[in-house]
């Protein structure tokens, strides 16, 4: 028999709580057999969206908990004062081993904060890094470092390489996946003080295919599977990212619907632009994982529909079987 | 009678040189009666191209260079042993006076060194800054700082702020120019050291218009009109630009080639869309001005054809006109 996963699922945290995550949360156990699903949240609130659904009852488990921290909330504080929020109790699970991971659609930097002080660091990584998946023309890059600990020094961006490629290669199953910095020019010579304090260490590192700076200008091409960068840059890319994307698709369609003509074109290009389009989404490979914890911490857009909740549990099933944080912990010792 | 602008035209930089840049000066002289182009470079090339037009020939003069600084080529190297190339005479002349400014689409490092060695910055200013506009949803924005000099401190930022300002202001006509700073959350309390140490000095400074923090994601939507950032966070934000909008634009542009349906449905929506993409292409705001120089450098794409080049010249004039050099220093002798 398969290993059994254990999944937290704060069912208050994003704009679609607690309905999508409820329904992401029963497709999953649905669609795996090996999943167990633990609810944190309003138990009423739970069970009116639960009792929509016919799903394996004894693998979907609610824990009440009395409180929810907001989107706007300042994360510190919120950790800290609502012990008995749907975030905090998920996370003190996880950390005492009753779950193997949490997912949430919450506050971010409530999940950034609450991962490190709730359930700890793997022993040797000085940061945790949120590692978003972001889409390219014909896949994915995962991005690290997009967390909240800007100003990252050398030694941090070398063990954001390790994990991100332990992630890249044994969860989205890219063999050898090429490791690049973010920088403002191809050549070695050329950065900031801290890429060029980063770059020979990169190259020394054993266990990780290093392939030098890479511009922004080719992310999205796909020119690296790990691209390494300090959280400032990470959230700057991630977020222009989604800006120029969604301008430029509201653009788009502005365009075709300007006039009877161009809206019969619209119809007859519809398909084919939303099956391109949809390749261009991010969300279809689950949530950020928040990296170098001592169990998995996994943060969903705060807009995560059902099939996000449900592939980013997925994630979480994987990332278990593949016991990346034991690969995470050798890459530690073998430095 | 208006004032004569003398511009240099590097006529050897580039990817379309000197064709292009050859065929855009021509255009600039015929386009206004004051302007007097100087092109530098290979006297048989540049008067093989100027054959092909008719012109006033009192406002071209050629002055020959016997040397091109290639694409490729180690910037400050280039600059130093390059005596004679099209770049370093064309920036001797500006800082002789001899011109009011140069247009270059050669190599970019060599122009930013170059610029800064040779013409020279304005007492106060202690870095020059690279300033791109971008194009947003419903116009375009300013990018400062995108140059060479990273690592910069809050008071240069300071002053990318005010720089940026007087141009957007008396060069592209914006009212009152709304000035952010690129940060990674709306909230003053978030950033890096540098963003958190410029936040109230912006704040404080007389004589721009500062709303605050920008996140990348709203950049796209023209969330502000002129940007401030650190050079490396600013080279990302520019090429992210044009590697998200070339990547998504191409995937647009496969999904309409699928098939016979979609290829009719292209033919409907060509006109539209052509409209909308050029809408989101900076070049038509001419090349991107290195501020803080005694005299004007502009850098135009690598790529530029002679559209950009003449814009880029019509920009140099009325950056002469407005007295741009002239507001920074009063911005400068303000503080």
């Amino acid at each position: 028999m398969s290993e059994t996963i254990r999944v937290v699922v704060d069912a208050m945290g994003g704009d679609n709580a607690p309905a999508e995550l409820v329904k992401g949360a029963v497709q999953a156990v649905q669609g795996h057999d090996t999943i167990h699903v633990i609810l944190t949240g309003d138990q009423d609130a739970i069970n009116t969206e639960l009792a929509k659904y016919s799903y394996p009852k004894d693998r979907v488990e609610i824990v009440h908990c009395s409180e929810v921290i907001q989107t706007a909330e300042p994360p510190v504080n919120a950790i800290r004062t609502k012990k008995d929020s749907s975030l905090v109790v998920g996370l003190q699970m996880v950390k005492k081993g009753e779950a193997d991971a949490i997912v949430s659609a919450g506050n971010s930097g409530a999940i950034l904060v609450g991962g490190q002080a709730i359930v700890g660091r793997i022993k040797g990584i000085e940061r945790p890094a949120l590692a978003p998946v972001i889409p390219t023309e014909n896949g994915c890059s995962l991005l690290i470092d997009c967390g909240a600990n800007v100003d990252a020094k050398s030694h941090h961006l070398v063990q954001f390489a390790q994990m991100g490629s332990a992630y890249m290669e044994h969860v989205l199953g890219v063999k050898n996946p090429r490791v690049g910095i973010v920088n403002i020019g191809a050549e070695e010579e050329k950065g900031n003080a801290l890429v060029k304090e980063t770059f020979p260490l990169l190259k020394e590192c054993s266990g990780i295919n290093f392939i030098g700076s890479v511009e922004a200008r080719d992310i999205p091409a796909g020119v690296c599977d790990v691209i390494v960068c300090e959280a400032f840059a990470g959230n700057v890319i991630l977020k222009l990212y989604e800006g120029v994307g969604g301008t430029l698709i509201h653009m788009v369609k502005g365009s075709l619907m300007k006039n009877l003509k161009t809206k019969i074109g619209a119809a007859l290009i519809q398909s084919s632009l939303k099956e391109t389009l949809k390749a261009f989404d991010g969300s279809q490979y689950g949530g950020a994982p928040l990296l170098g914890l001592k169990g998995l911490v996994v943060k969903t857009h705060g807009s995560s529909k059902a099939r996000e909740v449900t592939t980013s549990i997925y994630q979480c099933e994987t990332f278990k079987k593949q016991r990346i944080n034991e690969i995470i912990r050798d890459y530690l010792a073998a430095d």
